[in-house]
């Protein structure tokens, strides 16, 4: 009887201490445990055998799994031993809905594949329920190959919204504003008050970051350019343009304002660090100074420059000049073609290797760099996303490193860069919930998509032969 | 009884009629059925709902579907409705083996690379056994990104020979010569009949050619080139060479014979039509007339000439002057790094359209020409391989259309070049046996290859320390 009565006292002291650990250990909802941590934050800090902690949509904490293991009791753990544990990957400029007319027309100039083929098609073809439907297939790509923010210029951008927050993807959306009627055929007045709608409503919204798009500067006006500024402004919020994309526009714009693209920017006021200005490939050490004087950040698209013969942007230049550079993908029809974003990584460097016949141009961390922290300084949210920092947006992807081109791996910055690729990532999570797990999109339904686009592809190609 | 007699009779007239249609049917091993044919032939033959039949290690009919499966009683049918049936991809020149240093030092020079990085590192590294696990993890990661034939040139040949043979690959192999010390430390005698020793055990191989390899003119003496040449000469073999690639070459060759490294060979009459030509990047237009003349064929490898910055081959002049040209990966290690012939066939367009500044230069049809007839052509073996053809060897891989960077899909070969990607080849056949079956390499041991791969890098790490 003493006996058990000591049995039992034993076993209440030990409950005791369990329960004494178990309250100090802190809650998480997710945890990552046991993956090679490649942080990207400022010091480069690499983790191995490392454990994220993460609480509702943010991290809070990152270090050693031994330790942290003991310290946090968490919801679910996604054990990643042997893969690789990283920021998601940031798209800076694309156009998703687009992913419809993937391969309707390539290996035409920009100006013949807009006028002759992308126009009339998006003409006869982009509806709301287009772009709902495109932005869902865009969005299934990106999630599948390691994207898990993007920025977006397009029309019916509600509908980019809204399929966007149904797939669960960090965005920044823009309407797209052009001086000649658009798909969605709206006068100016009624583009500035859709935009100012859609500003208001995605104001406070958790992946959303509404924009205003003002299209180029050789298709938008001095005076329709500073209205977009203006919103902008008024709703803080970012401001999506190209710029300096190909000769030609550096050309008309010379010959209309006697200033190059830039220049003439800076000119009207245009010019903020809210501005994303992407492709910046027709830029002269002139105009390089003054997108880092105005902070302005730029959207570098290798695919989409080599693919139009648009020119190389001078990114070794701008990086030394201190300009904040992410990579995009541009649009998936004609200019890619495709949302892949570690083929935007390979690209960037090996472009700037040939173009300066330098092989030690834009080395792989550089590239890694500009897909992560860079992009999301272009996007002024660095202090959300880019890097894997407690405190930050809990936007983590875990690459499956059990593939023939993985292995071995002596250098991951150059393993990213060259080697794996978008189809290696294994999971997703964006603001702190699991999107993809084992390459399954979790918040979409790809059965459906792929039926709808098929559906889409049909009735595109039949408006195309009653233009014959 | 009558009517029990009368149903007798009916069934065996039934069965007669039957037997008859079977015995009227012709037997193959192998079909694969409803997929959308490809065949690359040249009338650019497209079929959908095809049928390909196979018997032993040859294709012996392409069709429709609908006529095919009824004159066809193959033992085992591959479904293929919905996905692509095309020719295997032909990478024309690699090391395979030196996928094992992938990643160990990347970002420099050529020279630099070779001379500080590799050749240490395969110096006290390289050996039979290195060559033979190193080719394995080559020969896994080319299966499964559509390669059904490659052209190598390494150390300890006979290994990557065994490896590929295990792997079920069709390849063109040749032991490197070089006038210094290779890893495998032979004398030029030795060399010489190690090498006729090769081609006489390979002469009438199913899947490997032999062939002779000195490196390049800038590394094997006259006197050894010819030596080379006549040996291949007497074995009716091909000759796999790196020409002209980088401008240090160039140089390097003028000012040692007063010619440039086409112009070089030439002269000293080492030019026919069983050499294959590596990269091509410093030749001029009177080079281009001479490789034309002696029918010789090149292999153009974008990635590796991007990330070395070795420059750009005139693709477009080699084309239009009738020269043949495939696409290849060149080694894994420090100038690519990885075996994907699918990004060599989007950079090929890619990396011309920019350097032309014509974004109508080398159209996706071209590029996807030269990863398949091209590639068969440069390695004169375009009677066997190439295109889906009866009486061809039935080289075949089958890509699933079901991802979402293949849909929606408006032309094959565009599709090709710019949005599908190795990892959507679902099943692989070569020389009529099905050596990937969605996505599983049938004939390798993937762990067993991983875990080696594995040792092997922690074995040179350790060799690398060892030197500082």
């Amino acid at each position: 009887m003493l006996l058990e009565a000591s049995r039992l006292l034993r076993f209440l002291i030990a409950l005791l201490a369990l329960s004494s650990t178990l309250s100090a250990q802190k809650v998480a909802d997710l945890a990552i445990s046991g993956g090679t941590v490649l942080t990207m934050n400022a010091a480069g800090d690499i983790v191995e055998d490392g454990y994220v902690a993460i609480a509702r949509d943010r991290i809070i904490a990152i270090g050693p799994r031994t330790q942290l293991e003991k310290e946090f009791r968490p919801l679910r753990t996604i054990q990643a031993a042997g893969q690789l544990v990283m920021p998601g990957l940031i798209n800076t400029h694309t156009h998703a809905p687009m992913s419809l007319l993937r391969g309707i027309a390539d290996d035409l100039p920009l100006k013949e594949w807009l006028e002759k083929y992308i126009f009339p098609a998006e003409a006869k073809n982009v509806t709301a329920d287009f772009v709902y439907w495109g932005t869902l297939l865009g969005d299934l790509e990106m999630i599948q190959s390691g994207v898990t923010t993007f920025a977006d210029m397009y029309y019916f951008e509600d509908q980019v919204a809204r399929a966007t927050r149904q797939a669960g993807l960090r965005a920044v959306l823009g309407e797209t504003w052009l001086d000649f009627p658009a798909p969605d055929n709206k006068s100016f007045d009624a583009m500035v008050s859709y935009t100012a709608q859609f500003l208001k409503q995605y104001q406070n919204d958790s992946l959303i970051t509404p924009a205003v798009a003002p299209h180029a500067p050789f298709t938008v006006s001095p005076a329709h350019l500073m209205a977009a500024k203006e919103l902008a402004d008024q709703f803080h919020s970012p401001i999506l343009i190209h710029v300096a994309e190909t000769k030609t526009e550096d050309e008309d714009i010379k010959a209309r304002y006697h200033a190059s693209p830039v220049q003439h920017l800076k000119n009207i006021g245009f010019l903020e660090d809210s501005v994303v200005a992407a492709h910046c490939v027709w830029v002269d050490d002139q105009d390089i100074a003054t997108l880092k004087a105005f902070k302005v950040g730029c959207a570098h698209n290798p695919s989409s420059n080599m693919m139009l013969a648009s020119g190389v942007a001078p990114v070794m230049k701008m990086i030394q000049a201190g300009l904040d550079v992410g990579l995009g993908t541009d649009g998936p029809a004609g200019s890619n073609n495709d949302f892949n974003l570690f083929e935007e990584i390979d690209l960037a460097s090996k472009l700037q290797k040939i173009s300066l016949m330098d092989p030690k141009a834009l080395p792989a961390r550089q590239s890694v760099e500009m897909a992560t922290v860079g992009g999301a300084r272009v996007l002024n949210m660095e202090k959300e996303i880019g890097s894997l920092e407690a405190g930050k947006k809990a936007d983590v992807i875990v690459i499956n490193l059990n593939h023939p081109n993985e292995i071995p791996l002596y250098d991951y910055y150059a393993g990213l860069a060259y080697s794996i690729k978008g189809s290696d990532v294994d999971t997703s999570i964006i603001d702190g919930r699991i999107v993809m797990r084992h390459r399954r999109v979790l918040t979409l339904n790809e059965d459906q998509i792929f039926q709808k686009a098929r559906e889409f592809r049909a009735k595109i190609l039949a408006s195309l032969k009653t233009n014959n």
